[in-house]
């Protein structure tokens, strides 16, 4: 049980957050920030926070669990306007994307505080943002990926694993490297695809009478193209090195479909697609996987 | 009201066709012919068809409308299998997903009974096909895409009009070229793409891991790639000229994309992103809009 969340970041995320830890009965107070005062207000005003903190810092203070839930180039910022007032004692976490870039940040700033900071990375989301869509069921059920470092304390990380499990999550652990790897993979790069995709029609003659003749698959494939561009801005170009590696290799498979469709090669095409095909449909996505 | 459908493929799409007919009380008598006999004993005993025909010309002898749900690439085979007992009273229509393949073998195939053949695409399906998912609800609230040219008979082209509104659907028409360029952006290549998109994690060596870790985003933007792969060879090389063009466009969009992130010009990046974000946004299914 906490005493005091110092939210900095009233958001999706963030007043998500608050929301499930509340109801969980996890914390008894909530003191929360936001860059802009309508946001921290308006949250104030649904219930997502108890009090409205004029600063990052005035919303550490006191508190023994701390979350920042800010776009991850606001990261470094935040860190350096709460770290004055952080403790051994204190768990810091973060919701941000990608990790290496966090941790990077956290290593500058934090110094000999960095051992209180445990990276997290909760796998959902809504393709709006706000705080007027926090959803106290965004976390439950979902993966949340930790991050440690090795100077991160043990008992910091046993609290985190602690509270996301509490909120009904399934947490994994890995490294920064291997997060970021394997999320410019399934999540970086897709979004990245989505964006382009978009623009490409969109920029078309015929672009937009071609999109209202559109399906339930380009529904569903372009979903994620909705998403914030300010947090997505951030993650593309943080994680811009694994995420172009991840971008050849799509090419180069797209350009070896493109050959054989050139080529009229029915059989040899018809494999691929059947190999894409089984391995999608006999993938499940680990948070229904993991439901009793 | 319809004496006879003659059904050609008792799969998904002509499964879920004469389930919605029969109870929409538009025909009489549901005649079934599959190339797999044991596809087509599956549908009757489901109800789906009330007679098994041994062979498709079989399954239009007496049928005053029929529909042919094959791959593309079987269209042509099955009007010719078919051409001996067409009448200038018989409705032909298919489901195909690409249009100008279906319509020029037509006008090689059926010449003077070309008039009766009206090209339909109704804009819906699975990422499962069989009869065994056959949905009376498949086509309803659903646009359905018609492609008649000069010769199609305006009687019959009406009396398909009548069907599909019957059915829910929201009718269309257009060239089979325009059909097959905007289905080309909005159908095909988000396909193509995420076929490959799934290939190209799964050739890595860490991409069963990668994958495991997979949300809610890559979920939804990979779907389709579980999708009928003999189906979608066949989609892929009828409309191989519009489906390159139009993955041309969305690569150099891409690549503008990928020179911002690498120069790391995040103001231009983000107003790109912001482009999409709201082009998406803003986009409305075409059947979620027509509701009433």
């Amino acid at each position: 049980m906490f005493e005091q969340l110092g939210l900095i970041g009233c958001g999706l995320m963030g007043g998500s957050f608050a929301l499930a830890l509340k109801r969980a009965g996890l914390v008894k107070r909530i003191v929360g920030y936001s860059k802009s005062p309508s946001t921290t207000e308006r949250a104030r005003q649904m219930g997502v926070i108890d009090v409205e903190a004029p600063s990052a810092l005035l919303a550490v203070s006191g508190a023994d669990i701390v979350l920042l839930a800010v776009p991850v180039s606001a990261t470094e910022a935040s860190f350096k306007a709460i770290r004055h007032l952080l403790t051994p004692n204190t768990l810091v976490m973060d919701v941000g994307s990608t990790k290496r870039d966090v941790v990077d940040a956290a290593r500058r700033v934090l110094r000999d505080h960095v051992g209180c900071f445990v990276p997290a990375h909760p796998i959902t989301g809504k393709e709006v943002s706000g705080v007027e869509h926090a959803d106290v069921n965004l976390y439950a059920g979902k993966q949340v990926i930790l991050t440690p470092i090795e100077r991160t304390f043990t008992v910091q990380l046993q609290k985190a694993v602690d509270v996301w499990t509490a909120l009904g999550c399934h947490v994994v652990k890995m490294s920064p490297q291997s997060h970021d790897a394997a999320y410019a993979a399934v999540s970086h790069l897709p979004h990245l695809i989505a964006f382009a995709m978009i623009n490409g029609i969109a920029g078309q003659d015929h672009g937009k009478e071609y999109m209202s003749l559109a399906g339930p698959g380009f529904r569903d494939f372009t979903r994620i193209a909705a998403s914030d561009p300010k947090m997505w801005r951030d993650i593309l170009v943080a994680n811009r090195e694994e995420l172009l590696d991840q971008s050849r290799i799509f090419q180069k498979t797209l350009q070896s479909l493109e050959n054989l469709i050139t080529s009229g090669d029915g059989d040899a095409l018809e494999s691929l697609i059947e190999q894409a095909s089984e391995t999608r449909a006999n993938w499940r996505i680990a948070s229904q996987k993991s439901h009793k």
